[in-house]
């Protein structure tokens, strides 16, 4: 990428937390899964500290021993837009399951949320981990881990051809001549594929970004491929340096093999920062939370990932048990690492679900560590960004406060927006029209 | 209703206008549809009013002959959420299908707006009379007339058994002992029917509304019966009060008769006010809009609603076509309107279209003369409240600035609004939630 590479940073916001326990600690307030103030709030960090986006993770199946988080939270495009109306420069990224919805209202919500936006939209590509999700939608069975990626691919394909449905310069919208369009500029897909036959065309424009960003964000082998294929920017999880460059390796290579710029595809590891005075007050911190979490909820949090398995049958303080193919339907890259690292590590089931339910990664000190890491991990290739995770209270404030300033001192960070869109932003290029003949200037 | 009665007013929001050619009027923004900042300050405008709601209409499904602002405009949740976020008392309407969505995802979304929004959401149900919609969402047909308000009905019953999941006080949040919330008042629905199986919980907690207010806006002899049994206030269109006053008692009627209180069930009438200093200026103001239309405009909107008929095949100066039953798996209260209407008055082709495409209603004059009107709509029930919709620039600004205050001197409308939820204001209760033991404090 050459000196012009600039890192970039992504805020995920999730309420209550990621952890099962997170609410209870004195600083976090226990509705903010559904409080818009605390939304407006952390978009507002965010946009403070230039972040390029904002991103609001998703699920569709929940039950009695569901994170607390996923009980009761805002729908991803509902609260985007929302959030939109409030900022002026962040990127509103939004996870929604190609599993479980209609292409035509996906290309439309997305369309819309980028018009609203001023072309600042991002959709993350799911297919809808949880098994029960089918029983939501009137479905018999949640297609398996293949199909789904099968379905992912093509509706990602319908979606960008509605978003094409319309050239740039198709509304002319001449009041003396009465011309509202130009009808050569109007185009019906017309797709008849193995999962969907959508007709179009879509009844909003193509918004200033074209088609809004596309990030994906399954790390199996199947989801490498569908990235590799499809996606501008992947969201995945890495707990060591060395796993995170394999993968970055791994996905760009994966990404020129199909003939794409590798550069357009940009790598967001999420991490859980826990920033801190000093090594020990972040360690301190990180204690703090991580004994918020009883037994009981860390092997309900486990059990997510396993289709919901009753993990409180087994002995607590004996090996990790063996559970077979369980959980290579449902969150495959994250059951394989568990279920990996268990066994090397020799842990026990409970310091595996405590360790599942309170991520500490690598990113645990001082501002400045916390900087040295995030430089790290960009200039060897780690990374080409990194989304922030709440697992402390006040960590965007924290980084945006602290952390940020250093890397902006550094060289490495924007001090201002380059663009007021979050393709210009990532320095991802608006995708030409299929039906242009002309290429769009840009 | 007795004295207490007091009338309700809604503003439809629709960009560069219902009509073919309103946008090439020199006062209209010809990208108003697609026009954030429009949008936002009609929402201002009417909550300046202090009116009840705004209201988004929608479609699925455009071509070439599309009037203007169907091919390109907000999708209703989107721009509702966004509004949300920079109004504080107006309620938010926002017209979805139940012919082409998801109960679980409207469910969620529409719930998620009544968050966002302190309670100000409301769902206009709508069973899409366009027949091309099938191929936007991969059906072989679109289902006939009576189907589509069968399967209405169920997804009604589907969607408010979703919002009734967690009980108001579900959520307990207690960080001391660790109970985020009492499992006791989590309900799954287990929705097994004809053309539904929705097992749920909804992933969000009820809102202030309880169930955010149903809207309905059939007026067929299928869509009064589904209004009567299921919605909470009514969005119709009648070109006289007689027509009016006819359609409203038939629905407290048809309400009564399914044990429903028939004040608990608002009518609202849309309306085309043309607001002039004089009646001669509201007339020259109508013409001048009205002499936009071309003909081939107005035969193209014509078209649409009898499932894009091809209206240029006939003579223009002759009488009415014979179209046998075309129209009446569309929108079938229209169509049967213009039909009868074209034969009652001896219309020819080129004053029925004229005619349908710039909708003149009994509504043009001075201020006075529209307040007297309204408060006779009101006063003799043809209306509980009233939706402007905007024939004629700066309409809502008008109305607002001029209509209101008399209303307001007139005793028959409010100077303050009574609640920040749409409920509150329209005087609807909160519905009690299925599940709980007691009746819900309101």
């Amino acid at each position: 990428m050459g000196k012009q590479r600039k890192l970039k940073l992504g805020a995920n916001i999730s309420g209550v937390g990621n952890s099962m326990s997170l609410w209870r600690h004195p600083d976090v307030a226990n509705d903010a899964s559904v409080n818009l103030a605390y939304y407006q709030q952390q978009a507002q960090i965010a946009e403070a500290g230039k972040l390029d986006f904002v991103f609001i993770a998703d699920g569709l199946y929940i039950n009695e021993h569901s994170n607390p988080h996923f009980l009761n939270r805002f729908e991803p495009l509902t609260i985007l837009s929302a959030l939109g109306a409030v900022t002026s420069h962040i990127g509103l990224v939004a996870t929604l399951s190609t599993s479980y919805s209609e292409p035509f209202t996906v290309a439309r919500q997305f369309s819309s949320l980028d018009h609203i936006s001023g072309g600042r939209a991002g959709w993350n590509v799911v297919t809808s981990p949880l098994e029960g999700s089918a029983q939501n939608f009137g479905k018999g069975k949640h297609p398996d881990h293949a199909l789904r990626y099968r379905i992912a691919e093509e509706y990602v394909q319908v979606v960008k051809g509605l978003w094409d449905s319309w050239e740039d310069d198709a509304f002319v919208r001449d009041k003396e001549s009465g011309v509202f369009f130009d009808s050569s500029k109007l185009h019906t897909l017309n797709h008849k594929g193995e999962f969907f036959s959508i007709q179009g065309p879509l009844n909003i424009a193509r918004s200033r970004q074209g088609h809004p960003v596309v990030f994906q964000a399954g790390s199996s082998e199947s989801g490498r491929d569908l990235a590799a294929r499809t996606a501008e920017a992947i969201y995945t999880a890495h707990e060591t340096i060395e796993e995170a460059q394999q993968f970055y390796q791994d996905i760009k290579g994966r990404a020129a093999a199909y003939g794409r710029n590798p550069d357009e595809i940009l790598i967001f590891p999420a991490f859980n920062p826990v920033i801190g005075r000093t090594q020990e007050e972040a360690e301190r911190k990180y204690q703090e939370v991580a004994d918020l979490v009883t037994i009981e909820s860390a092997l309900a949090y486990l059990g997510r990932y396993f289709e919901h398995h009753d993990f409180s049958q087994y002995p607590l303080d004996e090996p990790f048990p063996d559970l077979g193919d369980l959980g290579t339907n449902s969150f495959r890259a994250t059951t394989d690492k568990i279920k990996s690292e268990a066994k090397e590590l020799g842990l026990t089931l409970r310091q595996a679900a405590l360790r599942a339910s309170t991520p500490r990664g690598a990113f645990v000190g001082s501002a400045e560590t916390i900087a040295d890491l995030v430089e790290k991990w960009f200039t060897e290739e780690a990374a080409d960004g990194l989304v922030i995770r709440t697992t402390i209270p006040q960590t965007l404030n924290d980084f945006v406060e602290l952390v940020v300033p250093i890397l902006q001192e550094r060289g490495i960070y924007r001090t201002e927006y380059e663009a007021d869109t979050l393709r210009g932003n990532l320095g991802i290029s608006v995708p030409a029209n299929r039906y242009a003949k002309e290429t769009v200037q840009q």
